[in-house]
């Protein structure tokens, strides 16, 4: 029988997936299991966006430019102008959602063994895209005491080696939801200027933003035009995950030369979903206010009713629609595994995200789970509930009662 | 300023994107550009997979399943089992395109530096998904004369080192059009088992397939089920290019393992190109049978006509809508260039393929263009008298007139 590859061997699988046969029994057995594991809104996708599929009229779905249509990065060279990142349309690469562009750019800007450093907790497929290009994730350790605010700038100087040619960022942060201001990002910028890295940086969630904070990007800090690279998705920012449309920008043009080199070998983004997105950019903002309205209220819910529950902490967010609690207990993954396994509190349970697998370092995390407010406050309430319930009932329980 | 990666700098770029400027530039200029390089064909997506769109009422565009939707592989496995291949739905994996399975394929079952044998000339992404995955193409040569059949398996023993891990074929192949026998699989079979390689059979084309042959699929072939790994798609069949949807298709677990681990790390396949194609799969055979009718009238059209004109030749290929004519003509890169650039025949001219660039062995190739028949006959005759008219003007012609 021939082999497996040794990178579809070390191809991390993701932490909740081990998790996943335990919830599917608890359900076949009746009961209702809450999920604060996952980042799939309830928001509904904006309507204009979704009419568009009903008047299409073509008759021969083609392949489209590589890049996406020209049409559509017009308008999001406009779109990304309106909120101070101004950039052309061929500054503007249209992806299978933020996951191929961060593939693509791994690959373009890093070889085999390159570093690329990574505060961690941080988004666990991070892992599969730098096991696919070859590159080594250099975590540094934010903290969750700060909040996970940005490490010292030492802290990554102590990092740095001849083999970094990167920093990858998440802002606001999945899974901390943590939004780094702007001086945080000069100090990355400093960091990247003095040693001539590349700054990645995934911003999916800017549209969630907080308590009156706005979000700075990467692409507007100056002096940066060949270092920074921006991955974004419409995912999230239109609760229409399945369309699968992100975006690379990038005023680098050898980055973009070589991204294109990777967009031509694939052909053509998908169709269909570029006319979702493309309809989406003239959502109104009425839909943001009413959207981030929700989404504080949900927050709120989730954050201070955790923080109520005898020996969990949990620091408040301030953007995306995460956050990493601190429960009384010495693993989470077995814990979130006996939640589904064996306890029931009315015959539900809550499945939860251990955040030790957002840890690149082995022993962090442990007590730590990142859950998702991604459901409305009824649904959130049940589900602390039961998770109240849960830690009271288990005997690994270390708070003293 | 930040360097760009190995990998990047030697993804190659498409043959045919060199020619594009030529092209751009006589269209600025009022030309008429026939296109017999692409295969983009103009063929109509079948009613009632469009359909669907209109039809479509969810509110929420969300994430499916990393494997795609549970009831389209269903739907998938019946329709394999109606051609005689018999996998159940997990054995089925939807990915963006059959690029995207090819990707993950090489990525799941081949080291970096490993080798996979490729009969040339050979679809020119094949070298970029190597690059990607680290793997080496090795060619072995299918020869003009004839037809491009599968070249004798002496010549692939010849080529096997302890490095080789593979043979991909594309079935009916693009780009000469060539049929696979039953009798040349068995051969490949043979080798295969003989050596534990996998067999990557690209069989995207297999709905055209003319003058009363039949396709076999390598799925379909005895005591594969370990080695065999099928790439399929929908763009070809429903002519919907631009809905990305494709599949990889095997019944060796551990390949499936592997595979969903990076499926899992790109979240999920498109929605709506899903939609699309499983609405596709009813499409009745009426269709197929005017769509065949349709490329028989075209091919003939074409091969006859290139045929006819003083020094060039050209097999009649079996299947695919692609064939290579071999030219008087020294080298074809030039001529196209010639054709695009210079060359006009009433404000006319004719954009074709460099066969060099299906070539992986350097001078291979060079007397050669590949020509799509995605056209209709009164468009391939007005091309074809371009192309008659442009040969008898060219300098460096070598048939002797």
């Amino acid at each position: 029988m021939p082999k497996i590859s040794q990178t579809g061997k070390v191809m991390p699988a993701s932490p909740i997936r081990k998790l996943v046969p335990y919830s599917e029994q608890a359900k076949k057995n009746g009961v209702k299991v809450y999920h604060l594991n996952i980042g799939q809104p309830d928001i509904h996708t904006p309507k204009q966006a979704l009419a568009v599929l009903k008047e299409y009229k073509g008759e021969v779905v083609e392949y489209c430019h590589s890049a996406g249509f020209e049409s559509y990065r017009r308008a999001l060279a406009k779109q990304y102008a309106s909120i101070g990142i101004n950039v052309n349309y061929n500054q503007i690469m249209v992806t299978f959602g933020g996951s191929e562009g961060l593939i693509y750019v791994l690959m373009s800007t890093m070889d085999p063994d390159d570093e690329m450093i990574v505060p961690e907790p941080y988004y666990t497929n991070y892992n599969s895209f730098a096991t696919m290009a070859g590159v080594k994730i250099v975590p540094i350790q934010s903290s969750f005491e700060s909040g996970f605010a940005l490490p010292p700038i030492s802290e990554f100087e102590k990092k740095i080696t001849p083999k970094t040619r990167a920093i990858l960022i998440s802002n606001p942060n999945n899974p901390t939801g943590y939004l780094y201001s702007k001086e945080e990002l000069l100090q990355i910028r400093d960091i990247a200027l003095k040693y001539d890295l590349y700054i990645i940086a995934d911003e999916v969630y800017r549209d969630f933003c907080y308590d009156g904070t706005t979000h700075t990007s990467v692409m507007e800090i100056e002096g940066l035009d060949q270092n920074a690279i921006l991955i974004d998705s419409t995912s999230k920012r239109y609760s229409e995950c399945g369309i699968r449309v992100g975006f690379v920008v990038t005023k680098n043009q050898e980055v973009l030369d070589t991204l294109m080199k990777f967009a031509q070998a694939r052909l053509s983004p998908p169709y269909f979903g570029q006319l979702v997105g493309m309809a989406s950019i003239d959502t109104p903002e009425s839909y943001f206010q009413e959207v981030r309205a929700e989404y504080v209220k949900r927050r709120n819910c989730l954050v201070n009713g955790l923080n109520k529950i005898p020996g969990v902490s949990c620091p408040m967010p301030k953007g995306a629609f995460y956050t990493i609690a601190r429960l009384p207990i010495d693993d989470c993954e077995i814990f979130c595994k006996w939640m589904l396994e064996t306890f029931r509190y009315e015959n539900q349970t809550v499945m939860m995200a251990p955040a030790a697998g957002f840890y690149a370092t082995e022993g962090l995390g442990k007590n730590e789970v990142r859950l998702a407010y991604v459901n409305n406050c009824e649904y959130l309430e049940k589900a602390l509930k039961c998770l109240e319930e849960g830690l009271k009932a288990y005997p690994g329980n270390t708070y003293s009662k």
